[in-house]
């Protein structure tokens, strides 16, 4: 199976489907709107060499200069672009691609050197910090450009001075006497190394990502010192001297760096770097499989997905390391304690996820995939696709209100998000063929598309026909042109009790979340259809995460409330209890054409089990942080009964629909949920919420 | 009023009574143990300045030497012994302590200077670091261990060197040119110079602490910069070099500096500074009154109390900077996100409270000042007086398991409760008199004890007979000795629904929590009786803490469950489930005499309303940190019941004993609770948990 960054060209997504628009609006809009910006920030010019006055900014984050990243969101913009000319040619675009390029080609030193900062601004530092000043980082979003240019264009234009830049890395880095034992700060590299093997088949380009992979976290890496420790001394650095992201000194977890990757037991630090890491691990199992590094990928793999990811498919709790936190630890906002979530580890997951389902067809991977893709990620972009989030809380506060940003100083995401849907379909099928006579496709998300591949000069066609992510019905029509075909589709988690297929199998073999179809049914039954009811559901945190919430679901989407629908609310929906014991509230789902941004969605209401939280007074033995609840009895008498303390509900109501009051005396008709990637999309006051504090009624 | 190191001595508790037995615990066992620790360690000859092999050791916490402490070691055990001293002399003890006053007096140089690791190790570098190194810390407590001597000896010899050691930081340190215009890093010198201040009556004592309490947090003390960045320039620190506990750079909060204290509008930062610092700005409204500090003190009490208290009682989520997190993160232990509610700032709490009654006589403060003495502070020590606690959690885990320990690097905590136990009395009764004919008496914990003092020649006495806290009934035997004479006595806030007073008062003036008795009444009835209900109680932390777990507590006590009496624990309690909706259990309470401890305590026992939580397998989508729950119907048809996400309640019952299982297949018979204070007395597995998860049956 290739990358989903080729693959992507064999399906086609259906007109008017909902990622296809998705993904036009990226194309008519995104496309133009970043390329405008780089060209305001300075970041198109940059790689002329010329001096810009923000080069002499104090950096938001020392050591890091504020322009480091300038190199990497002009690779993420090409690749991005070249995403979308495969099926539409565009001049304007394509002029900025060619004249980017012959940029890039003219700022390379003779020594194959290819680095705007350390060029322009810091010459003699280059290659002195790799812990923290990504020139491979920035090397790895160029070399995955120009892979991405030379499937285009068919030529070596961007790829060669990136090979030659390249060559330098392997000259300097390596396990040889005289060679730096480095490794990149912030993994990228290895990703953009396997796929530029891809294209050169040449195996040092392997060879380097290995190494890099293999000596990461060595403690000993580096005259018997760990290589950030060694490299930090030969900069004169001192003990206590350390980036205002390290908690601690020598915090090498925030790297993933702080042991070999085969002995870590969690994924810590910064989630972006961990999952680029991992989907790199990945990625090489394909050349070089080694079943210690699968059981490290599955075993980081379940400790993420099972102890340290949101509800949303969202990863990185805490703000200062932009990462992971302790087990369980997954508050819903920055009031409670954290939640960061950012767009670009969202994209790390799905990465990461299509990477494992290529080592292990397992649904667990495709569903985590899909709850990213349409959740976490999805929500980083505007439904203009001007205006993007970084962090993706699942509630906000006064400190930190749910709004969308124009533009980021560090604006990874941004772009990210671009590239992403570039080649969106690449996540949706991938397929595969032994011979020329048998061929198999995966189904891992059936979002309306058509799957063409070539099997010894005959096209095997899969058409999918449905309203992903908004009605669960899908039809299939293969025309699988005389090879003997097989088609493997997930069964979603949220599905997977209550799905049916017609014509009907007497006994379906379902593996790991997958229905296998053999080649007698489908040469049977070419068009088949799928129903995987869409029920509004409840989700929940596990319970050591504390939060006592539960959320509303749909189908692949989680749900959430914001103001513009409930214009009550003016505490952030913190106050708002969801009754749902004994009995969970009858939803009612709309189909809504909402005329501000244009978005046709299925919302949700509930209009009753709600109720407010009272909490009363100031004081502090009577009644707030440390609240006394009634008193029991010691024996005999009745029991009173007991209300959570410093709760009052101040009404609690069943399906007969009542008025329910806020506490500050506004009637409540109901609530009314939107999809979590909706938000932030119309103009609201920044008060939002996935998971609502459960309540009793 | 007198500070509570004097005011004690008018109150002698009653023998066998429980703080007297604590109190004795400290004189027969603990002064001695820690004398020989001092010896051991070094601590002890420090004074005599020679080198100390450890002297070389790396700092546990750059740039604070670990030894940087052992000024104040010293000083709190001299403080300690001498409040002992006062009613019963011991030789070893007082040798011990002369002793050390004439190590102490010869360690002084010429110029005033005091302090070992400055003399010693680095003097060079005397006061350059007031934000760091502890110069002035160390000097308070040697200057209120030479208070304490004076009050008992009636000598200079340790308040001689001391006020020299003063004046020599009257020149340094003041706002004129020169001056240097910098304050400690860790408040405490204020408290001691207004100590000070009351036996010399110089005026510049008092002058230096209010210079030192006004200038703090000055954003541009020292030419045009913080006082802390200008000293830290000077040293030729880099920006971006910083004390381990500072997360960023900067972290002045962390010192409670970050800005004047009259714009401060919450409690930041390490929590035993925070404490001192507003115990002095207390301590120095008596002599200096201003309205803008009373405020100042009003709005931290309350944020503090209302958003950052445990239910112990304990402050202070953070282990990295020892101290307060946001608003209302209030984790139960290190697996949950934090919890350290160190054994120092429990006694911080207190002495803050105590200065806030006599700023205005509310029993919010001293409600508090009770629950930290029998809670927070007094679980800081065994049962012996020879093992201590200086992080006190409200749940163990694996990592942080529940034990005390034999002592500490960083030694404060101990010899903190030692003090504290000697001058235990002067929290419970507070004494004054306008003129030789009338006096009043604040009775703010009536444990048993009799209160005397003198008013024109006349003592008037007031004896208290309780059991306290134990049982609430406490008779009060007043004589006035011709005095005209009122008493205020708090009523707790757990008992302010249910108390009653014998003989009665038709209506009793009850103000800001307290029953003023007037001289007609209390001439009448010399001996009355007052019964405050010590019936067992749930409480619970604020909502928005989002703990969701219920405690039990029973008059001033907070109680727990230990592994040693619920042997069948595995995870902390963490899965277990108290059901207390719609109905409480009920509770057993019994007088238990531990033949391990020989403590005689009231144990509370919960036979029925819990169960144990199940946690289901480790898959992702149907299981663990993203839970699906049951799936609502849309319309019509019947709702289908809803329980919990990944909870499966393994038995459910209700009064009617039935068995209880644990997840791992142990029938559990009821649920063994004791006071938090005896905690980890026992040899146990380190198991202890305060808040349980709330359940529903």
């Amino acid at each position: 199976m290739a990358q989903p960054q080729v693959s992507f060209l064999q399906t086609k997504l259906k007109p008017d489907s909902f990622l296809h628009r998705k993904r036009e609006v990226v194309r008519e809009n995104t496309l133009l709107y970043q390329l405008d910006v780089l060209k305001k920030t300075g970041r198109y010019d940059a790689f002329k060499l010329q001096w810009h006055d923000s080069y002499s900014d104090e950096p938001d984050h020392w050591p890091v200069p504020n322009h480091l990243f300038w190199d990497s969101d002009v690779g993420k913009w090409i690749e991005a672009a070249v995403y979308f000319i495969h099926d539409k040619k565009n001049e304007t675009i394509e002029n900025a691609i060619h004249e980017l390029v012959d940029m890039i080609r003219s700022a390379q030193q003779d020594d194959g050197y290819l680095n705007i900062h350390f060029t322009v601004v810091a010459p003699k530092e280059r290659f002195t910090n790799f812990r923290d000043l990504h020139e491979l980082y920035n090397a790895g979003h160029l070399i995955e450009a120009a892979v991405a240019h030379h499937d285009l264009y068919h030529n070596d234009k961007l790829i060669e001075p990136l090979v030659k830049y390249v060559d330098l890395f392997c000259k300097t880095l390596g396990p040889g006497e005289g060679q730096k034992h480095g490794y990149p700060g912030h993994p990228e590299i290895e990703i953009a190394l396997i796929r530029l093997y891809e294209v050169t088949k040449d195996p040092k380009h392997l060879e380097l990502a290995q190494y890099f992979i293999d000596e990461r976290g060595n403690l000993a890496g580096q005259d018997g010192k760990h290589f950030y420790t060694s490299e930090a001394e030969a900069r004169g650095e001192r003990p206590y001297e350390r980036p205002n992201y390290y908690p601690k000194p020598k915090s090498y977890w925030y790297n993933s760096a702080h042991k070999p990757i085969l002995e870590q037991e969690s994924v810590e630090g910064h989630s972006v770097r961990s999952m680029y890491l991992l989907t790199a691990v990945a990625a090489l199992n394909k050349y070089r499989p080694r079943s210690d590094y699968q059981k490290a990928l599955q075993r980081l793999w379940n400790n993420m997905v099972d102890k340290k990811m949101y509800l949303t498919g969202g990863i990185g709790a805490i703000k200062q390391w932009e990462g992971f936190s302790i087990e369980y630890f997954l508050p819903n906002g920055t009031d409670e304690g954290g939640c960061y979530s950012e767009t670009c580890a969202a994209i790390g997951v799905m990465m990461l996820a299509e990477r494992m389902l290529q080592i292990d067809l397992d649904s667990k991977y495709a569903d985590i995939m899909e709850l990213c893709l349409y959740n976490s990620m999805l929500c980083g972009m505007s439904t203009d696709g001007k205006r993007f989030t970084y962090v993706n809380q699942l509630a906000s506060s006064d400190e930190d209100p749910d709004k969308k940003a124009a533009w980021y100083t560090c604006a990874c995401c941004p772009p990210n998000v671009s590239r992403t849907l570039g080649f969106v379909s690449g996540y949706l099928v991938t397929t595969s063929h032994d011979s020329d006579k048998s061929a198999n496709i995966n189904v891992h998300i059936p979002a309306a598309g058509t799957t063409a591949f070539d099997v010894g000069g005959k096209v095997v066609k899969l058409d999918i026909d449905s309203t992903w992510p908004w009605d669960g019905k899908v039809g299939f029509d293969l025309d699988s042109a005389g090879v003997q075909t097989t088609i493997a589709i997930r069964i979603p988690e949220w599905s997977s009790s209550n799905w049916s297929i017609s014509p009907k199998i007497d006994e379906p073999d379902v593996r790991k979340g997958y229905l296998h179809l053999p080649s007698p049914y489908l040469r049977s039954n070419s068009q088949f259809t799928i129903n995987f009811p869409m029920t509004p559901r409840f989700i929940a945190p596990h319970p050591f995460t504390n939060q006592n919430v539960i959320a509303l679901a749909r189908g692949p989407l989680v749900y959430c409330l914001e103001d513009v629908d409930n214009d009550w609310v003016t505490d952030h929906f913190k106050s708002l209890l969801l009754n749902v014991q004994p009995h969970v509230p009858t939803v009612k789902e709309t189909q809504v054409h909402d005329k501000v941004t244009g978005e046709d969605i299925v919302a949700m209401h509930i209009s009753s089990h709600f109720s407010f939280l009272k909490v009363d007074g100031q004081g502090a033995m009577d009644g707030v942080a440390l609240g006394t609840c009634a008193a029991t009895e010691m024996s005999g008498g009745k029991k009173p009964s007991f209300t959570l303390p410093q709760t009052s509900f101040l009404e609690v109501n069943g399906d007969q629909k009542k008025e329910v009051m806020t506490p500050d005396g506004k009637i409540v008709e109901g609530l009314n949920f939107v999809p979590y990637y909706f938000r932030a999309n119309r103009e609201g006051r920044g008060h939002m919420r996935v998971g609502i504090r459960i309540g009793t009624s």
